[in-house]
């Protein structure tokens, strides 16, 4: 894990959230991003070497939508950076690690990922991200 | 905001934690710190210009504690960096950002802090962070 790559933020309104995280971290979003098989909108921030991603539903199904009807709006992940996906999704399920993902699939923002279970992590949704180029 | 100071978790078993995430991490954890006033221990993880915090309970009373009751173990915070603590804290409460901490505080790790409520930011609870020296 080379650093965090990004924090998931789960929000109900993602127009009013972008408003929000534009006046805390005084800085515009530099990128809004439509995941249509994910259900799921995506606005970013950079912060340092790291990004906010805010997370709003677009359809009831969604897991975003699924997620803040159980658990309400917050911190939904937290994704590391690695330099090769597949080494450490294999590393990780050799010492016991559960994955959601066992193979790493096509993410937001240009990246490879693959979902650790919460389970495995003291309740923390844990995503693995490597450059797809 | 110049960067991700860390990200707090809060955990039950601070000593099974501390195993999972440097399995986790792929690293040795570099420091542990008692914050008795909060009735918490502390131990942190270095990732790139970031750190994880494991926040453990070391009494029932202790915030900690009564957080995992509520919500269970998992990302309790996020803490941003900034250079002038006392700046940001009236800036924030001049655009209507809502402040647990009025006034900057000491927290662990040679830092001055002061937490934004939840209910300011989709309900994330974010640390304002400054180094103390």
């Amino acid at each position: 894990m080379k650093k965090i790559e990004h924090i998931g933020i789960a929000v109900k309104n993602i127009d009013q959230a972008t408003k929000t995280y534009e006046m805390l971290l005084n800085k515009k979003a530099y990128k809004e991003e439509e995941v249509e098989s994910e259900g799921v909108k995506t606005v970013f921030f950079e912060t340092g070497e790291s990004k906010i991603e805010l997370l709003g539903a677009t359809t009831d199904n969604s897991p975003i939508a699924k997620y803040i009807n159980k658990k309400g709006e917050g911190i939904h992940h937290i994704a590391f950076a690695v330099d090769n996906i597949n080494n450490e999704i294999k590393r990780l399920k050799d010492i016991g690690f559960q994955l959601i993902n066992n193979e790493a699939k096509t993410g937001a923002d240009g990246k490879i990922i693959a979902f650790l279970h919460p389970k495995s992590n003291n309740g923390v949704l844990v995503e693995l991200c490597q450059d797809a180029n």
